[in-house]
């Protein structure tokens, strides 16, 4: 294991010390939320958005963030001062705090890791991914919380379906991956992402700015009906950026190739990434 | 804080030094299972059912638990030998271990913490208590999983209410509180209780035991709607055996009073508890 340092609350310590008791409400109920925001050559990509949102879901769990924005912009450039990996994995964790009874909410407990950025493999956007659906539903989408069973717990479904991650959709309307936002391009050129429970992802917002400037842009319910005959599909994340979905339950989505839109995206989000400030 | 001891693996630690590092998959994915049992006396009550029930939620997580069921009630004794805490509350604690990706499952860390018991305040049967009802359905209802993201965000929603607890159901069928399982006597004096979606707790299975005996008993959906005509409603749970349930939203069950079959649960389940080896 890799000890870079981690802050915890005030103090940076090696990963190897980086620890919280055991009553804190993250092991004891769940509870916590997190954001995550890459750097690349030193710089961090969209931090504003990343911690707007992280100050969002920390609000909605009633969870004080006891630093501003700025504080803890500082914060993450003194641990990339210290750790020293130009491109790397940022994460912000929020949790309930220790608590006396296992119960109640306490004093929040702040964690900052930096990890070495774990990108696609390469020439994975030519191959492009499989998905595999499940009914799912998060609870309080709109939150970026800890809560992940569901995920960790299919990983092992995804592997023996042979696919590369989860769309789950509930009675037939699709929502998101769990770690990514999806996106269909219709007949018509149409591009359509759900706009209800789901978490809007930094990226997926950034395709909705880039969209449109080209395409028509629908933000409203999807059904994995009209998926089966979209023209392409592709996913969105921090990491990810676009990549093209192949096929979902083994039924092939468009040409089974990366589309042109898709493509356009691609290029298009590289440019802003590394155009930013 | 109290420093009691705690096992965090095979080791016996002060609370005030009983963590996990930053990286176990509890804290990062909320992933991991419990289970809660307590002592009177200085003498574990259903340790059998207890357990057998985390080695269910354990495997239903994919989690392996590395001692066998006389190995886990060997440490509860150390613990219980180490703390002397006559009555108390023992929870045992399975999560997805460190992760070197935040997100693939690894060695489960085992905590087993044992804390003064934290009984309803006496008079409370008598009083018996409010709940309020709450559109929610647990994913994996029958897992003691550690999600309880909804359970703590609620509370300032229970007291505003004016209530004790909150009423979970779906679509007007109820399943359960968060801590508790909820019970229902109708007007024929039939004893029902919700069969699916919820977690089995083990003073649940003792009720039926029991109920067995004198009353009809039907474990089948609960309408909301059928809850409003009940003669009596009572919630069942580990720490708190059995408590009538007055009213839910503010409207009355029954004649707003601890009834006939509350009590004869709540004795039942008394002697149970103090005959028991």
């Amino acid at each position: 294991m890799s000890d870079l340092f981690v802050f915890v609350n005030d103090r940076l310590l090696p990963a190897s010390q980086a620890s919280l008791l055991v009553n804190d409400l993250a092991i004891q109920r769940g509870y916590g939320v997190f954001d995550f925001l890459k750097t690349l050559g030193g710089r961090p990509i969209f931090p504003e958005e990343h911690l707007a949102r992280f100050f969002h879901s920390a609000q909605r769990l009633r969870l004080r963030v006891d630093k501003t924005k700025e504080e803890l912009y500082n914060a993450i450039l003194v641990l990339m001062g210290k750790n020293n990996v130009p491109d790397s994995g940022i994460k912000l964790t929020l949790t309930g705090g220790y608590s006396p009874d296992g119960y109640t909410l306490s004093t929040p407990n702040l964690v900052i890791t930096q990890s070495p950025l774990q990108l696609p493999a390469p020439g994975v956007f030519e191959k492009g991914i499989q998905l595999v659906s499940y009914p799912h539903q998060r609870q309080m989408p709109d939150t970026k919380s800890i809560d992940y069973l569901m995920a960790i717990w299919l990983q092992p479904f995804i592997r023996e379906k042979g696919a590369d991650d989860v769309l789950y959709h509930k009675d037939g309307v699709v929502s998101e991956c769990p770690r990514s936002n999806f996106f269909i391009v219709t007949a018509n050129d149409t591009v359509v992402t759900p706009a209800e429970n789901i978490l809007k992802g930094v990226m997926r917002g950034k395709v909705l700015e880039l969209a449109g400037r080209q395409f028509k842009v629908e933000e409203r319910p999807v059904l994995l009906e009209e998926v089966w005959t979209a023209r392409e599909a592709f996913i969105t994340s921090t990491t990810k950026h676009v990549l093209p979905v192949m096929a979902i339950d083994g039924r092939v989505i468009g040409e089974g190739a990366p589309g042109k839109v898709s493509k356009w995206f691609s290029g298009g989000l590289g440019e802003l990434v590394m155009s930013r400030e």
